[in-house]
């Protein structure tokens, strides 16, 4: 038996575009003989579809979508996934569900019955669990269909009290297929490998589990669908955010001793192309190609102008530089050298006269008062203005450059330095931002070595440093990575030996700015925990704070 | 058996604070001869608690509060909502709990079943549903103690396959117990009394109900806890939007034949009183007590100011006028009378120069293009870092004052009118608008007539109406109700004798402008379904746009 894995980067709602992907991939498949061919979970409408799946409209337009595929499948068989109607008088309205089409007719629907409701998923939200467990036979092979999260309720604490394999298992399939949406973070692929392993090993059969490429706002899914065979080989990885497509004959899989073709990217390089793709698709997605962000001579938005441009080409990417009284002189000369370096046009719009103007139309308001973060603000809001102005005139996205670092604590300020249609290292803690540049200066210096070797600075003010108002950054850092990602406590952290007065501020910071970050911009996710849909939090609490 | 409700109005995760408000509780009901005193769900840590849930630190802060009620309870039994941790090995790791304390020990802990997880609830993201059912006996009384949605399963189409009251009846109880955490909106407290009401006939109980009172952010809650005796008669339903406190002799409530007191408040009534509660609670949970705002003359931000005038007082409400070149006269007349009508202080700044200095900054670039959007926005965000330099200069918080009609076409400037803390009228469509400028008006011209009376306009171009680019807010907003509250899909709208041409650009518009409300302040949900946490869409997506 011939399985071909369709690895494709679906568009959600956009059901002529994913079933034109998806006849594709089918014709490809039946040209090199293959029996089966697999796709993704969802990926008729798309993942997540959210809230567009309360809408029985959408839901139709999805069952249509499957009926288009039908007459496709003439000595094949398609295993896609599609939220399917509910049909019983209790429980939710919708499954989620994958359908078996063959010999033009669907065979069997199955539905998934673990559904995730933790971090950025909400499945519990429009879907019912499925108690029943069907085993599919066809060409002579019998196969067990699960979805994602299917097969992760292994180990010591389960979160569910059904397993499905072990409910498939007593019906003695040949080989479990597992169709994913499996949202990419830069220990995702190891996690997932890992479970995958372990269930291979426990049910002792071949696996193929078939995984979204592509990003959907936030949402980045890597790919690497994989082909393990029953005796626990990794037979191959596919490719990581790019779309692939590859056939496996079964009884190769099954004999196959050597060592199989893995993806090997770091950590660091895992969130460079991840985030390339992020901004790509983001843009490509909402039928734009032009972005357009402030340079400010610092690292944070040199990162994002980089990436920007090796997502979208550097021509499509306009930096504008915005001095005030306050920038340094070397400011605008890092920010014109990595404009020139990277080839991307630039202008330089001076933001004094309208410091002034805005100054002076508030001198009777203002009167009396001293220079305070008022006055940085403002500076900062009116870069908002003039980068904003331009996106609206000229049909750019403006990309927000704001760090995890700083999104967390709220150095940062609302409609100004926080303004964009998608921020782009809103995941990527300051001292991975460091580790991006180094990455990407490591042929040519792409990124002036002074951008990276200066003291960061918001020069809003004389002399300003960030370490005037934060710890360093490498404490700092680890502070925000035990309590957002690994969510520990104060006294947690102060047995790890922090500084109790250091920790209290910091968390404090990290809860009272709450109401920063529910305006702030879509954030592209490349950790376990990032803000946005992830990590929902009171505004109005008062809980270390 | 004497039976109190305590109606009271909590702080998420302000345990110190919680737990005073308890205390006094328990010593009041005390002092009146009751037997039991009952809070409501998930008192101790406020509700709803939201990733809070997630710390281990939180948890056991919740803990350490019902082990300091539990000397306050000789001679009395209390009832009370707290989180707690699951033993099991398997399953999720909380429970959404009712601990019943009395004679100075805990007699047992009972588990929620029914866990909404629709709209703005995410309860099966943090809690595992209980599958025990159990009877406490007290001073001769068995009770039947219930949390919130586990008496929501009647009804035709149940959303869950346990009913737990039928569990619990089979063990005879003398009286159902409620506790609850039902957030408001204009038609809540008629589907609450309708099914309570339809418990109580099913299962020939009295029933006590006990909500919260008071705002956490966007979700208001109304109180109007209950109680209804064995026979389906009301015998009385709390305050609305205040904290409340009773006693009741559970052998009058059952000999009580009377019609009972009930809150009876018009549709427009409850949103104002609710919105009015929302802006106080948002503020003083916060620590800030004073408000600003942009007064154009138009309607919406009259409505705005007389509702935070009410929560504030109107000495703590401070409106700024931003005429531009294109501003009529009578804008500012308007606006400076309802300023005067309120008493509120007001500050008259004009935009014309920085606005020039601005346009003046971007003449290279601008240079051959036409007056379009973009100047428009260039006003609407200078207006916005003038408000918010006033904020930060002086401790105030902005009120932002954008229509739920205006929110869902994307009529409005992001990082300019979309600016706020908090967005006051943002679950109100336009046509409520104005009911609420009317209710306002009732006894006296609080807001100058012309300002209800004048074509609604933005004033960012010369001779510029709503009705421009929007049809008609009575058509408009019809539309937007039938496809955000009711989830109708363009056939069901075209059917119902909507234009075509009108219904598939008014969808476009909603779906295509996602990405603004991505952005903007946490909405005072008073519908049914409110822009923020209960309406969750994805940004990229190609659906009906």
């Amino acid at each position: 038996m011939k399985i071909a894995l369709a690895q494709l980067n679906y568009h959600i709602g956009n059901f002529e575009h994913n079933l034109q992907k998806i006849k594709e991939a089918i014709a490809k498949a039946k040209s090199q003989q293959a029996d089966i061919v697999v796709f993704a979970e969802l990926a008729i409408s798309g993942y997540p579809p959210r809230d567009f799946l309360e809408f029985d409209d959408f839901i139709n337009q999805c069952w249509k979508t499957i009926l288009e595929i039908v007459p496709e499948t003439d000595n094949i068989g398609v295993i896609v996934g599609v939220p399917t109607k509910n049909s019983e008088f209790e429980g939710k309205d919708l499954y989620n569900s994958a359908v078996f089409i063959a010999d033009q007719k669907i065979k069997s629907v199955h539905h998934k019955a673990l559904l995730p409701n933790y971090d950025i998923f909400d499945e519990y939200r429009y879907f019912e669990p499925s108690g029943q467990f069907l085993i599919d036979e066809y060409k002579g092979k019998k196969i067990a269909i699960t979805i994602c999260e299917d097969l992760w309720n292994l180990g010591n604490h389960p979160l569910y009290k059904i397993t499905p394999m072990d409910e498939l298992a007593k019906q003695n399939p040949d080989v479990i297929l597992n169709i994913a949406a499996s949202p990419f973070h830069y220990d995702q692929s190891k996690e997932r490998k890992q479970i995958l392993l372990e269930n291979v090993k426990k049910y002792k059969l071949p696996l193929f589990y078939v995984n979204h490429v592509g990003a959907q706002t936030e949402l980045l899914f890597d790919g690497g669908s994989l082909v393990i065979n029953s005796k626990g080989e990794i037979v191959e990885e596919l490719d990581y955010f790019e779309e692939d497509f590859r056939v496996y004959d079964l009884a190769y899989v099954e004999s196959f001793e050597d060592k199989g073709k893995e993806q090997n990217l770091s950590k660091i390089e895992l969130i460079h192309d991840g985030l390339v793709m992020g901004v790509r698709n983001y843009f490509k997605k909402l039928g734009f190609f032009k972005a357009i962000l402030g340079l400010s001579g610092g690292i944070d938005s040199a990162v994002t102008a980089v990436i920007a441009a090796r997502a979208l080409g550097a021509e499509n990417v306009r930096g504008i530089l915005l001095p005030s009284e306050f920038s340094s002189d070397h400011s605008v000369i890092d920010a014109r050298e990595l404009a020139e370096n990277l080839g991307c046009p630039y202008d330089i719009v001076p933001i004094r006269d309208s410091y002034e103007s805005i100054r002076e139309s508030l001198k009777t308001q203002f009167e009396g008062t001293l220079f305070d973060l008022t006055e940085e603000n403002i500076q900062a809001r009116i870069r908002g203005v003039m980068l904003m102005a331009l996106s609206n005139k000229f049909g750019y996205i403006l990309l927000n450059t704001s760090n995890k670092s700083e999104a967390a604590v709220g150095y940062g300020t609302l409609y100004g330095d926080m303004n964009g249609g998608l921020s782009v290292l809103g995941d990527v803690y300051k001292m991975e931002v460091f580790e991006l540049a180094r990455l990407i200066n490591k042929e040519e210096e792409v990124i002036p070595v002074n951008t990276i070797v200066k003291p960061p600075s918001a020069e809003l003010r004389p002399e300003q440093k960030d370490s005037d108002s934060l710890p360093d950054y490498d404490i700092l850092d680890e502070i925000l990575y035990q309590y957002i990602e690994k969510r520990k406590g104060p006294k947690d952290l102060i047995e790890m030996g922090f500084e109790e007065m250091l920790v209290k501020r910091i968390l404090k910071l990290v809860n009272t700015n709450e109401y920063k970050r529910y305006q702030t911009p879509p954030v592209l996710r490349v950790s376990p925990k990032a803000f946005g849909m992830g990590r929902r939090m009171p505004i109005v609490a008062r809980y270390l704070s």
